[in-house]
């Protein structure tokens, strides 16, 4: 019997430049459908469990083609609602070097931000979930969108449901203040927090470190006194943040930060060559869920949450195509690259 | 010195699937760039003439490159204003045989629906100007884009300079109720009104025959009459339409009928094989406008606008890249396709 | 409530060159994955029942792609089972004009040619399950394969489960006498059987008229009578069969003929300009099925399965994407091909 | 033991832009090589006999991967002379309906024109050789490349032998002044002479009737007038053309006329629908050839040329890539096109 | 009131195998026209001053598509005179780790050889002009292109306009004896001059010191020496070089060194990950004579010409589609390559 | 005269994902044709000696583009043999940093395998034959294949040809006992074999050191050991073996160790950014056989070997594109990768 993850959030239509090409210079897009809680489910799926995705799309092809790249990769989507005026889209130019890759979103109207809490049946919804995952993009979208993402926190938290959040700060959907003020509220309901410093500060306030993200270097010092803080205030089960050296577009370091109120764990770290680092946050949340929902302790969990995220690297679109077996052995410590016959 | 006609009106981005694939299929789209009075300004261009195209985009790099799209093939898009939210999309299907196209949009938003009169300078813009073309969808965008339509045309009848529209009623745009008000004023400043029967039917309330347009015969007699009122109500110069014969997605019959109050004249009808149709009534439009502006009587502007839209069938994209020579050796009669070395 | 039809058969991996290129001049193929009954099974999720498609590919990546193009658009793949030593291909080579399209088969050793009953719960499989089919391909791939076949429609029949089989002789398979002999087994099982005059004759042995299928034209009193044959020998409850012109690799006529014991049916001919013709037959079945199962009456499945496949041979790959709506308006009359907005 | 046919002449970087774009939309160029005279010679190889391409290419990677094109089809180039500034190239743009093909040539200072006699030897050239092919491309590129023509037509006629030639007159190589000087002397060479009543003018000054190419009828009695001409003058054995009567770019009638100085024959018309056009007159001279050096009477290799050539104008790229047997069998009547399996 | 530039040169087909193929294995070439100056404009008008292009393509759709290039990109092509008999073209394969990139020429007859004073109205071009630039490889084409340069850099010094020249010594199109003769003339009308050490030698005859460019090590003493004889003999106003450590095809480092007659400048040097490095001197000039003609002091202005060429060499083409926006963030130390949302 | 190199294998279809898909991602395929002798003989061919490749492929398309593969690059196919079912297969993703490449394998049934001594005429094949080489590979095929391996093995020692073999272990083919039993047999007709470590012990029974080949580290001692012992039992005349550090699928350090019984020799080491590493193996032992079969003493044999592959690392597809002149170049010290014009 397979865990089953349910996953509530947007999910856009993926537009990206072939080749390293500006957006100046296209004249075909690579075409894939994405989002944050939506990667998380597909992965889940990937891993052996049930992933499970909760959205609302237009009742168009452009939907439907949405819905059928989650289906391609095994996730329910049967609790999709259909309406509304359109498809979110994103449209990204993937970097290199010290060019940054430069994702533009047009998301506005997307069906999803006009949804409704009578869209969706929690009872069915629910019924046998192990797990319930959301990301602060959703609740940022629109107020509809946060009153059903606090509705459905709340519908899982009441049926005993483990939750948890990825905090995702984007500035160019809601102010600080704003952000700030639904997300304490949301937090309540959450068991597993994921985000980084600037995330922690931005959506709940609290004051990092003096991480610099633009540097590259990681101050661990900060994140546990930050971890610390978020502990005592909304009292969440584990709490975990990637961490990032950004080198350039090509090369990043990448590991991660676990907290369960007594120890932290500091994953292994990864030398990355990026081929697509879109979803990569989204590709540990996946896996360090999987490993706590499977009932690794939390320091495997994380690892395999990491080991995970590494891979998605080298994979191009928004979801994980890693295998458990991949990052499995990854984990072990075969990073060897040698071909696999 | 060249002829110079300015357009009004939307550029969206145009998403189109490739080798017949339909939406649910695509990974890629083919990206290119169109709408109806941005299609006119290329085409004039293309002929010699100085097309100058007035718009609104966003100050993002997909404004950025619907504006090179233009560039590329000669337009003067110096009074393209920036600012808005987002380009307006239009995802598009190609059909063959009895599979129609099929046109999706996503428009709704979009910059130029957020215009305003203040971000253009109609002084410059018309400074030399001899015809100014606009069509019945830039003022079904929305009641800001309808206002700047109407500032358009007085502001080019003021000057003197020749005015066009093509009726193009959009119905996911707005009811014929609407469009029947708005298009009513706007019509007194034009002088050359060109639209199909049923065009003229849902934007300007007249009753064509019994034109069965999905059964791909011509009613001429039902055009006679109704470009008759449509000559007695607003004293058109022109009155012109494209007469389709749809026998399939990949097979078309393409003429046109134009009147001058005293005659009508029906060009040579060409047989197409399809390759793109979108931007074909424009591309008519375009000829039209170009026959007039340079000084050819109205017949001889309606066999050089039909013959450029028969080739403009062949071309993929909303713009028509035939030239002024290529449409010149098609009017003569020469269709027989033998290779040119 | 949808209705649920189970189908039993091979999928392939489909290797076509593109562009009308020859296999010797292709440096890519495109990928797709299809197969009679798989193909079946996606169009009946396509026009809004559940298709349940049950197979066996290798476990591995190939196999797994396979089960996925399914599950995107729609198949329930929870029965396939997974072993063996590989999945089927086959290699296409798309004609043009006087060119035939051109397939070469590399299916032997496939994961499904060594199937075992035990690998498949029919209880689960045939649980509330309306209609199910498969096609004489299966049978000949071997006799595990053949003996699987029979089996799953015994347990059909016994389950009350109406059956269907699409006669569909492959001579690389086998010959005619073993075709004969296991075919004719098996239609003792089955209420609904498919095929054309050439596949009565190589699978059953009934004569046919002077149909010479290279000629492209019709004889449909030939078919009168092998029908009545096949109805006095098998008691089918429907007996249907395609009817193609091929008057070259680009253009065909397209019709079918269906029987129910009383009266014959000859709907509506189209006039198909081919983009892919392979998997027409099967959009011609399950649409013909799609009917049946949802209570049309003979003739009106009958031409809903002829409408549906002559959309097929617009759309590139094995399945078809026509929708529910697309099939019936066509049926309805507007086969002219204009563009929808 | 094949038969060995030589033929002499240029070969060129065919530039070609995709799916009927036009020049000015083309991003990217679909690559491959071609000429004339190396046309044939790969034809000769794919019917199961043995080509052998003569010529001169620059010593660099784009002369290599001329050379590799012709190897991957079997022709034997260990004879063509390394040296010179360039390959000469050719840009195609595919036409649809009434736009034509367009073909721009930059074949200036191509090495082949800068040929001289010392860089072959005819003693290994013809030695086992059966047929000798050339066309009026090779004498108008220089007066070096039209000596060495004639050298290498004097050379073969002396080892007895058989010469063919294709008159191909390029109004941008020379004038028909020039062409009908030279191509004369050059005729005393000749046994077959290929040529429609345009070139049969252009390149020796032979009256033709008043075919209207443009207008895709054919007046056979012109031809007739104009074959007894040639016979009178150079004593050909055969004179052959192709018969083409242009519907538009994408549909011609497709014929040939042939005469041995005493009988004329009209073979079979096709009507083909068109991928690509190029090289089609080369298809059936290499089929017509092919049929000679093989031993067929006049009329079969006739038949088996135009078979030959109506399938090439279905192959994308120069060269004709139809086998024997799918000419054999087109010829035998088998034009419905129906899947090969 | 943009600044205006104007470059003078040749403009290339670009035609590059993707992927990293080889020439011999390519069956696509990308598409893509560009040469030193004319890649100078197009940067120019990136960053919002007005480049301007002086050249000769010929009268045909490729010379257009030229033209269509630069005008997508902002540039100012009404000079560009059209005849002449082709434009010129440059083959490209991109290299990788120790596999370096390869170039083959094929320029010999471009219309720019062929050019004459007459094609040109100097007035009309320089008026209103802030700078104008060329390379050494234009006085290189032709007698006729080197007359033209000098005509040009004199008729910018007779009006006040700044003048520059890139030295790039091109070993194919002329020996150093020819260019030293030609270029030592023509750089007493210049007043800035870029160009490495190697070049320095060639085309002016200054003894570099001892720097191996197979190496990757840099000798600034050796520049400084240099550069201090060319200011002695030229009195250049600016000198500049970028320096590139060729560790592979994949990585370098990249910087520039200035000197304006008394102070030397080095900039920070940058670890480029390459995508394409052809036109990266080019970026450079055109950010250097951006920042000279905006205003900047000489080392900022060397630092935005070598951000803006590190950021070309993550741009496919040879035009630099970095904003100057992104130059300015990377020159204020942003190479950590994260996201920009 | 060149050098005359046959041998003697499979050649497989090659189908790769594009741009670092995986499997499941895949709408396309790259099409390409290799294996290990197929691989060494066109790498031959492109040192300027005559590749001779012996193998059976299926008398259908792909059999034949196959064929079309290796001619395109100068490869002898004539002795290639038609027949049997089918061409092997293998899959390929490209990996990349820390995901590994991954083949999947669809060899069975292959033609090769079902191959028979009558095929093949050895007297014909070896005439002026330099070279024979072959795999570990081809007799794990089958039994049939190993006899044949055999025979072709004892063919070349009696017409006292060099022998060389590769070790090459494929765990899927065959166990280790059976490879031993077989590969022992087989190296006494050898004269030069090439293998690691490990197919040393795996094929041959040599138990190596320590090296673990997941780690990237070099234990020379090992080789040495191992080196001794197979120069004891078999006599080689040289024994090599490539050395691979694999950083990740993106990096690696690529150097030889060579012996001839006396004396050790280690390559220059190269750290390889990967674009392509499948036939790496291949490009060393042909460029090792071409220094050797070509004069040149072990060490410069065994260098040229080693840069050869080095390049091939860099080049897309099995075969190496390298030229002569480009690894001599390399060998020379030059691997700074700048532009070559």
């Amino acid at each position: 019997m397979p865990k089953k993850v349910v996953t509530l959030g947007e999910i856009m239509l993926r537009l990206s430049t072939p080749d390293f090409k500006r957006f100046v210079q296209a004249d075909t897009f690579d075409v894939t459908y994405g989002g944050g809680e939506a990667n998380v489910s597909a992965a889940i799926c990937n891993y052996g469990e049930q992933g499970v995705f909760v959205s609302k799309v237009p009742d168009n092809p452009i939907g439907q083609a949405a819905i059928n790249h989650l289906r391609r990769y095994g996730v329910d989507t049967q609790f999709v609602a259909r309406g509304g005026d359109r498809l979110g889209i994103y449209f990204l130019e993937t970097g290199a070097s010290m060019r940054a890759s430069q994702v533009v979103y047009d998301r506005a109207g997307a069906s999803i931000a006009d949804v409704d809490a009578s869209d969706f049946n929690w009872d069915a919804i629910f019924e046998g979930a192990d797990w319930f995952h959301t990301t602060g993009i959703t609740p940022a979208l629109s107020d509809k969108a946060a009153a059903l993402t606090e509705a459905a926190l709340k519908a899982a938290k009441e049926r005993g449901i483990t939750t948890s959040i990825d905090l995702n700060y984007r500035k160019k959907l809601w102010s600080k203040q704003k952000a700030q003020q639904v997300m304490t509220n949301l937090c309540q309901y959450v068991d597993v927090c994921i985000g980084n410093e600037e995330d922690a500060e931005t959506t709940l306030g609290f004051k990092a470190g003096e991480t610099d993200v633009t540097k590259g270097e990681l101050h661990l010092e900060g994140y546990y006194d930050v971890f610390k803080q978020m502990k005592e205030k909304f009292n969440f089960k584990y709490i975990a943040s990637t961490l990032r050296e950004s080198h350039s577009a090509s090369d990043n370091g990448w590991s991660a930060l676990v907290y369960d109120g007594n120890d932290f764990y500091h994953t292994k770290e990864y030398s990355v060559r990026i081929v697509d680092r879109v979803g990569s946050g989204d590709s540990f949340a996946s896996g360090f869920i999987y490993g706590l929902v499977t009932g690794m302790p939390m320091g495997e969990a994380a690892e395999f949450g990491v080991a995970a995220s590494a891979l998605k690297h080298t994979i191009p679109g928004d979801l994980n195509h890693a295998t458990r077996k991949e990052v499995i052995d990854l984990m072990k410590g075969d990073a060897s690259g040698r071909v696999q016959r």
